[in-house]
């Protein structure tokens, strides 16, 4: 899609196109629409950003939420969202091995039973032992320092799905 | 579901629950899903009413283009969630004449042309005539407003879809 394109857009296509750059995150688009036009990519993407960085901390949270278990459930049985499906793939979490699908679903649930929302990684920027090795060490991080990770890490997977969605050919000067 | 049982919902079931309180209202269930547990029905609306009323404004926009077009193409194709079919119904949508149909569809563009949402209002407390002449009258309101007239209407929505949802049979002391 290109820029111009995506500036024209009715707000329910804009919705169509945008609303799994956060997972399950219609609201999200739906809200971005209203900072149209964009200038740039960049700008569009900022202006996802912006909007969940100024959610108030249940906001956060429960952007988080709405994001699977990495390499859990839903994974096993085929039900993840197509951006999920494909992001689970590059970081090989597609090719588990039993025990290593064990270990995730162990380190999965203290993780949940502790913070009450999903570990999530941008798995397009790790691999599967990176991601384990993730899971360990921020089991042990303060629940407040947390919810800013988790949202980082939800920042870039949707900076990510934005640039795979959208190009700008418009030449520069 | 009983009010002690919903304090007990780990959050994707709460989320299954009532992500579709909010019409596409995942993340406000999740964020919601913070607040619990919830000593009352009324504690449990609250919660839901609070986030929506802090949102920024562009979330408040967000939220009300989640919302189908009342009587408009999903509803001619039978593409509504569920909560808005019954609430078609309820208010006599799913009878208009063709005529009626071609107004409402007029006043919704002619409504959307000018505020970027759609028109939302609650069709359980209206029946069709109240609606189209509700439509009429709002197109004049000025754009600040009527975001809050629309998040007003989207809140009255969200409480009936939560009390069809919980029952409270804890005794009263």
């Amino acid at each position: 899609l290109e820029l111009a394109e995506v500036n024209s857009l009715p707000y329910e296509e804009f919705i169509k196109r945008f609303g799994g750059a956060v997972e399950h995150g219609a609201l999200v688009a739906g809200a971005v629409w209203s900072r149209r036009p964009f200038t740039s990519i960049d700008k569009l993407c900022a202006a996802f950003m912006d909007f969940l960085d100024k959610l108030p901390i249940e906001g956060k949270e429960g952007v988080i939420r709405l994001y699977p278990d990495l390499a859990g459930h839903l994974a096993h049985s085929g039900s993840l969202t197509a951006e999920s499906t494909q992001e689970h793939k590059a970081a090989g979490l597609d090719t588990l091995t039993s025990e290593e699908r064990a270990t995730m679903a162990e380190l999965n649930e203290r993780y949940k039973t502790k913070f009450g929302f999903p570990f999530v990684i941008c798995a397009r920027e790790n691999k599967k032992e990176a991601i384990i090795n993730g899971l360990e060490v921020r089991i042990g991080n303060h629940a407040s320092a947390e919810v800013e990770t988790g949202l980082g890490e939800v920042k870039k997977i949707c900076d990510l799905r934005l640039r795979d969605i959208v190009t700008d050919s418009t030449p520069k000067l």
